[in-house]
């Protein structure tokens, strides 16, 4: 994957060309950003406009007083030690793990830390050095405003836009519980070593759903009736999966509330949808010790992986830890009403990484078929539609294939392809998921018509020129669902 | 406008429930996410399609050599000047302007400047105190990476990204020139004292193309006989406007090169096609005084409004500044081959202001027609897109628009109206941009048909609801253009 990635520009190290530029950037080349770009909009599609959520696009700069309410600046930290001779930082938990297999949950105390690394007489990997004591090193990143210098922060999750957002959007309108505001952004954290490319990133894009809900009101029956029948395959302890619907999980009480059993199916679908096999997929109860410190329940997506269950979304019961957060240290009133009732509302949140997304989705849909290498996106996920071919590069075929790509290349991601054997053509694109190949031959000049190749079948059609656009048009569609 | 786009969501000050928030930073809601959605997306099919440009997405947060190469840690700084008594910052030319009118070129030394401040028996506005000697604010926003605090910066412009990506996408085979790089993305410059709304702003969104040229060839003929017919309105001075094809701004000399002729041409094409009237804009060539550091020739696209004419997109043909800049700092070679010519690509870059465009829309669209308030965006355009609204809130007709609003709700950005009459329905509908309403009426649940309200005419028009989606899809498509 990362070699594809890399040799064919899906993503890539930032500022590569500096030696000392810090690690956890990545760029997006010309087919990542177009298969970003198409996944945000099927996450659009079939996530926010399914749910009749609303979405806002908030600053990633925010104010200290957001980090205060919402606990990052206490809380919000990773436990370091420091290497006495020769400085390097090091995430105490991690190394742990990394030199003695032992896991080190993520509430315990910096004391008991290092007690461990004492136990276990870890050294510094760099030199061999003592390592010192484990302090707390908050991973948000400051930045200093303005002339007079004003303390503020790069947002390390989207959702804090949507909470501190939700006054002004509930008092213009959006009222009604429950009221799904959504985001696509980046967000940041200062991690200590980031090294695994794009699944541990200092910078980073989320997509994020707050559902903010009445606690005291079950979910609607409109909502209900969509997604209640939708398998779930719910893990509660990490080795077995169990398939059950949305409605008994909910019933039987593996999912508390109707909302959750609700929003877990749809995020579940979502992925289904686009393409990963539900087999492939579990909804993980996190244990007590491994939830974030802001949660009542969590559950993560998880994908199964080259590098093992992948997390991909991070469902959490956040309660109304958020908005009672924001209200006392604003000191604005935050609470909503409901048929008559005053409360101050309850969130359950979809956070999708949406990177880490990426990356399962190349891996899921690159698969070799003898000698082809084949990346088998959905047609209306892959970063170029079309590519049109003349079968020679002589007879006046490169000149109507031209034709062709610029009657097409306002309204499909097109590309005009010459200069090889018409099968390492096809292989090459191929490789980087071209849905469709318009091949231009002898035959054309004659009736106007040109070839179609299908990836996935390889098998091929006469299509009209004429009616090109609208062949693919159907072709590159996403598919209905309910 | 401000009115309208707080009372409806377009956007609104950042952390808003927090009174220390600092200044500059602007969230979208609901209604101004969706515009901007839209906007980026007709961008993609007008301008990064129209041409075959490369669209890459790159990380914000960039190592500090690539500033030291570009120019800005030295020279992007603004001049300031303390109050010596309440320690208020002002920007010093800004501050001149405002209380004197006289104007500051952007090059003048900060001596000169701080003379014209003693000239001018200027003092501190908020407490009257002695202002301090001008001195330079660098507007780049720093961060410290990581546990060793390795210095790094919030990218001041998108397009540093492209120029240091540029040696991986060329060697992976975007090796034909003219090379049109593009991104959409947030900058940060940390501005003194921004206040006017969405014009000057902290954070912000840009969409940049970045041309890299072979500077010894001419324009190939394909792009060229695109747009060699359209009329550009170039100022060379501020007072009066030429009307003049691209063909004969070149040719006469007014424009010196063919390719700046071409993208000068693109991008008021682009203006022109979202709505905004051709009398409206201008491209005006720069002064010597006014160019930024970098810029061989500049143009600025700027468009009329109720503020003066504003600045949409800053056009530059920056020689081979960036590269060999990159170049000598970085020691890797960024030089190009074409036509067995080895060569620094030279780059002409248009850069607009996302939120500016925007802004500038919403001021052109909403107008007064009697007693209604339209914003008359293009279909294509509108935030929401559809309305389904019932005639009564009784008889089942509530019902049966449900009906309609979810079968239209995964394909269309759709909302469901009820509640007031739908004379006020419509009028609030109007107000922000809905360009199509679907009515429920009684005869809807004897023949399945509905009516659909064009906002612009008015009119009414009988529509089977079997055929209502084709008939949305339509109407709201993108207009073709050459």
């Amino acid at each position: 994957m990362m070699e594809l990635a890399l040799r064919r520009g899906f993503y890539f190290p930032s500022c590569e060309i500096y030696d000392g530029a810090p690690a956890g950037f990545w760029d997006y080349g010309p087919l990542g950003t177009a298969l970003k770009n198409r996944f945000v909009e099927a996450w659009r599609r079939y996530v926010v406009r399914y749910d009749g959520m609303v979405e806002l696009d908030g600053s990633v700069i925010m104010a200290k007083d957001v980090f205060v309410a919402s606990g990052h600046l206490e809380s919000f930290a990773d436990p370091i030690t420091r290497c006495t001779r020769c400085g390097s930082v090091f995430r105490a938990d991690r190394l742990l793990q990394e030199r003695t297999g032992r896991i080190v949950p993520e509430r315990l105390p910096d004391s008991e830390i290092y007690a461990m690394i004492l136990e276990e007489g870890l050294k510094c990997p760099s030199c061999g050095g003592q390592l010192s004591e484990v302090t707390r090193f908050n991973m948000m990143f400051k930045v200093s405003v303005g002339g007079e210098g004003t303390e503020a922060y790069l947002r390390p999750e989207t959702c804090q836009s949507l909470f501190v957002d939700f006054l002004r959007v509930y008092k213009i309108g959006w009222s009604k519980f429950p009221l799904p505001l959504c985001q696509f952004g980046k967000s940041f954290r200062n991690e200590i070593s980031p090294r695994q490319g794009l699944l541990r990133l200092r910078e980073f894009y989320q997509a994020e759903v707050e559902v903010l809900f009445d606690p005291e009101e079950e979910l609607d029956e409109r909502r209900w009736s969509r997604l209640r029948g939708q398998v779930l395959r719910l893990s509660q302890d990490a080795e077995s999966v169990t398939e059950i619907t949305a409605e008994e999980a909910w019933r039987e009480g593996l999912v508390p509330l109707k909302i959750e059993a609700y929003y877990l199916a749809l995020i579940q679908k979502f992925y289904e949808t686009i393409g990963i096999e539900r087999s492939k997929i579990r909804l993980r109860r996190l244990g007590e010790d491994e939830k974030p410190f802001y949660a009542r329940e969590s559950w993560d997506v998880e994908v199964q992986t080259s590098l093992g269950w992948l997390e991909l979304v991070a469902c959490n019961y956040r309660g109304d830890y958020d908005l009672s957060g924001h209200m006392r240290v604003s000191g604005k009133d935050l609470t909503a009403f409901n048929k008559g009732r005053k409360f101050v509302p309850h969130v359950f949140e979809l956070s999708m990484g949406v990177d880490r997304s990426l990356y399962v989705l190349l891996e899921h849909k690159l698969v070799r078929e003898g000698r082809r290498r084949v990346l088998k996106l959905p047609p209306y996920l892959a970063p170029v539609q079309v590519a049109v071919l003349p079968l020679v590069d002589r007879d006046g075929l490169p000149e109507k294939a031209m034709e062709v790509y610029e009657m097409l290349r306002i309204d499909f991601d097109a590309v005009y392809e010459a200069g090889d054997t018409i099968g390492k053509r096809y292989h090459m694109l191929d490789e980087i998921g071209v849905p469709y190949c318009v091949t231009v031959d002898h035959q054309t000049l004659q009736d106007e018509t040109v070839t179609v190749r299908d990836r996935d079948t390889t098998r091929q059609e006469r299509v009209p020129i004429s009616g090109l656009k609208a062949w693919l048009s159907k072709a590159l569609a996403y598919p209905e669902i309910r």
